[in-house]
């Protein structure tokens, strides 16, 4: 049947991503996501091609399921401010984690492979565009609301808290320490006064 | 004569920390540290242990000759306020850089190494930990000289300043785009009024 394929190529495709998700892609061997996916070399590259097509895949999973859904979900759930702090303390929860945060598998892969790699440059810098156009979106329906007031310009915030949240997910893996994350976080809102 | 040798093992640990914070610890095979040093594997061996060894050298490095003698010099030639500028615009020159920016060897390691790696989490967390103080040091001697208003809180700007110059350096590799740079140093910049 053929859902069941699907279904068997979409929960591969989560495991490998949780592979290269926490240790990169020149870290994650084949013999690797052989293990962590249980299929076979053969079949792994009859799915997906090579290793690079497969991390590809990956990274564009994480950045729909995880990054783009993750986003209209604090959205429908929070007003405009309340969304930009908790998406701001999403990496706060990963400091207690034990094995350590794998923080954000894009801005991993921004340091690790966008500099020579254009493709794999493409979807990032996408995904941070879209990240930036998501908060200016907030800060105007915080204006609108009356939330945030009006002398906040939304696209030079939007772009500070940008390079706010890419620096947690960098600090979730290199000093996991909650006061840091809060203080931080404390920090960026003040930009919304 | 002595100095001699001293003299080639400063240079040969800077060529190889070229390679590691151009490509990352595991990008960097041994053979590309033999090429880029111009030293055999026996005599890389010999002087320096292991890769990992070499790897660690080449952080250290990194961080007592461009992370403490570049914020020394901007501490030492500019106002505190400017000082804070001139560091957060470090990244700005990069974005034009042909091949593209290595951005910070310290934030790539943070995201590739730190979370497996105690030792070298060790020397890249003790580095952002330096930095926030001197942050926090350049807020208060700026408000000590007037230039910064009494209200902005030194250890927790320090911590927003901290992820805002980490953001910066990952947004280097993947969005080299100069106006993006200067709206983030404005935004931050907005922390100190």
């Amino acid at each position: 049947m053929p859902w069941e394929k699907t279904f068997d190529v979409q929960e591969t495709l989560e495991k490998a991503m949780n592979a290269f998700w926490a240790r990169g892609y020149e870290a994650t061997s084949v013999q690797d996501l052989v293990e962590s996916t249980g299929l076979n070399r053969g079949s792994l590259y009859a799915t997906y091609g090579d290793k690079h097509a497969l991390f590809l895949a990956a990274l564009r999973r994480y950045d729909r399921w995880l990054r783009e859904e993750l986003l209209q979900r604090i959205e429908a759930d929070h007003g405009p401010r309340d969304a930009v702090r908790r998406l701001l303390l999403l990496f706060r929860a990963e400091t207690a984690r034990p094995g350590g945060s794998s923080g954000c598998f894009l801005t991993n892969t921004a340091l690790e492979l966008a500099p020579h790699d254009p493709q794999v440059r493409g979807v990032v810098a996408t995904a941070q565009t879209a990240m930036e156009q998501w908060f200016a979106r907030m800060i105007s329906k915080g204006q609108a609301a009356g939330e945030i007031p009006e002398h906040v310009r939304p696209s030079e915030a939007a772009r500070g808290l940008l390079a706010t949240l890419i620096g947690l997910a960098v600090l979730a893996r290199s000093r996991p320490e909650p006061p840091l994350v809060d203080d931080i976080v404390e920090d960026a809102m003040r930009r919304l006064e």
